[in-house]
């Protein structure tokens, strides 16, 4: 599971940074990807990485401002023209007005997709569940209907440790299974084993929340609660003018993203959504402005991959 | 005068071409730049240039498939960002629908342009017309509703030969303006002069043809008609498979392009809206395929830059 970041930037397109598009690899997890937000130019950054738009299963919108939409019409053309089939669905999530500007865009041009589109309204709760991930939103507050996103992945149950029941002499067959199931199981020889203990350490899922446009609101937090990852906006940096035009434009600085991500406890906070006044040094000035009160920190660039690893947990073995 | 070609590519973005956008430069003309076609991240490609969106005054639609329309919503609303205010109107020349995709796009992002934006829906004939130049449009024959532009810059008047009245001890004054507007005029010292003899030579207007997205037809031949320059796709090779692949998409070949370009008796030839499966040397093969028919082809790439010259005529003095 890694974090892809197509776009960095905020309101237009700069030299640096594109506009905003996020992309979660769920290769290993479920051979698909998902993109959060879709700015223009996505598929054009998508090109400069490993990414196949065939494997887009899932687009999470945050909200309809341009700068986070706009590359959509043309993202679902080229994965058509990629091959995508009617067997490879690809839905989207957003505020209802989504669907309105991309049905138009490809009415108007005839595009015939060569796949099915389906559009879910986000609402506030759960909004997607199956065998290995659920996915909860919740409004945030900007100047537009705005959501923020919570995925988290379902735990992993631990393994059966093969290794260990051969070096106990416990020869492989239909007992497997049932021991696997944590069942205690009375060998031909007479000895008794349980289960429980021949099944490694079983893996906490993880979760990784967007909160992409917004000022600094409860909702932030609750999604935000015990994340392993935060992906934050931070349109702006912490000085006093900084803040105020934070606040005129509905926008967080690094230190509203900073003090949600201590409040909620996450491991690592990602800072993304930069407006185009930093580039080189005054991007540091960001993370300088918040390393008291959350140091694991870290300003994202176009193209940035960020690996997510699994909690630490004791002991990996019973 | 000069074309700039944003995007030269069909379909989809690559690697080397993006979609279609083309600049016509008229800064010296009328400070001014019109853009025919705007493929998906022609504002990215913008930055890359010296081109100001600001200075963009008139936009022409040859058709709304999305590798011709979808940078429209995010080059507009960049254009408002980068400070084009209510006296820097913009204007539209497309089909019907252009408009509604861009209003609904601005309307669902909630983006309120601070500069107005004018739709004119072309039609067959004279589409805009003032003292430095003229537009007609003619439909073309794609698998929707095309127009090919043509741009005709008006004649410019000959200057008056300052130098040539003074080496003739024409002394300055109101007289100027008469000898300028071509009139006889009789000096104090008795002299007769007449205007005409003071007169450089007149330039004929420029004439830039733009047909894209076409199989062959007569409105082709007709508004590339003496063209200094015509702008054509060029979507595949002149190969009998490609041939046929080009009448499947309703598209032309080079050859298809040249044949145009010698019946028309235009000047140069553009090969643009190259398929992506062109790079290196498959391209020479597309001028290859027409040096017998048009020698003077050329197939341009992302942000070639081509002088449009005034036709060189007899002595540049009567
Ligand atoms: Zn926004
Ligand atoms: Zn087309």
């Amino acid at each position: 599971m890694q974090l892809e970041f197509l776009g960095t930037g905020s309101g237009q397109p700069s030299k640096f940074r594109n506009v905003t598009s996020i992309a979660l690899r769920l290769l290993e997890e479920r051979n698909a990807v998902w993109l959060f937000d879709v700015g223009e130019a996505t598929q054009h950054q998508i090109l400069k990485t490993t990414l196949r738009p065939r494997k887009v299963e899932k687009i999470f919108i945050s909200h309809l401002h341009g700068d986070h939409i706009f590359g959509l019409p043309g993202f679902l053309s080229s994965r058509s023209f990629q091959g995508a089939n009617r067997n490879e669905p690809l839905t989207i999530y957003g505020p209802k007005g989504v669907q309105d500007f991309v049905k138009t865009a490809l009415r108007v041009s005839e595009t015939r997709l060569t796949y099915p589109v389906h559009y879910v309204e986000t609402t506030s709760g759960i909004i997607f569940d199956d065998d290995t991930f659920t996915v909860e939103a919740l409004p945030l507050k900007h100047r537009i209907e705005t959501w923020g996103y919570r995925v988290t992945e379902k735990d992993h149950p631990g393994e059966l440790q093969v290794d260990k029941l051969q070096a106990a002499h416990i020869p492989a067959g239909p007992i497997y299974g049932q021991l696997k199931a944590g069942k205690q199981v009375t060998l031909p020889d007479g000895r008794i084993i349980n289960g429980q203990d021949f099944i490694g350490q079983a893996q906490k899922g993880r979760i990784i929340t967007f909160i992409l446009d917004t000022r600094p609101n409860d909702n932030s937090l609750q999604l935000a609660h015990n994340a392993d990852v935060l992906v934050h906006e931070s349109t702006y940096g912490s000085s006093p003018e900084e803040n105020k035009m934070a606040k005129a434009h509905g926008h967080s600085t690094s230190l509203n993203a900073a003090k949600t991500a201590i409040q909620s406890h996450v491991g690592t906070l990602l800072l993304t959504h930069l407006s185009a006044r930093y580039i080189g040094p005054q991007v540091n000035q960001l993370i300088h402005d918040v390393r008291d009160v959350f140091p694991n920190t870290r300003v994202v660039r176009d193209f940035d991959i960020i690996e997510i690893p699994f909690k630490k947990v004791g002991n990996d073995t019973k």
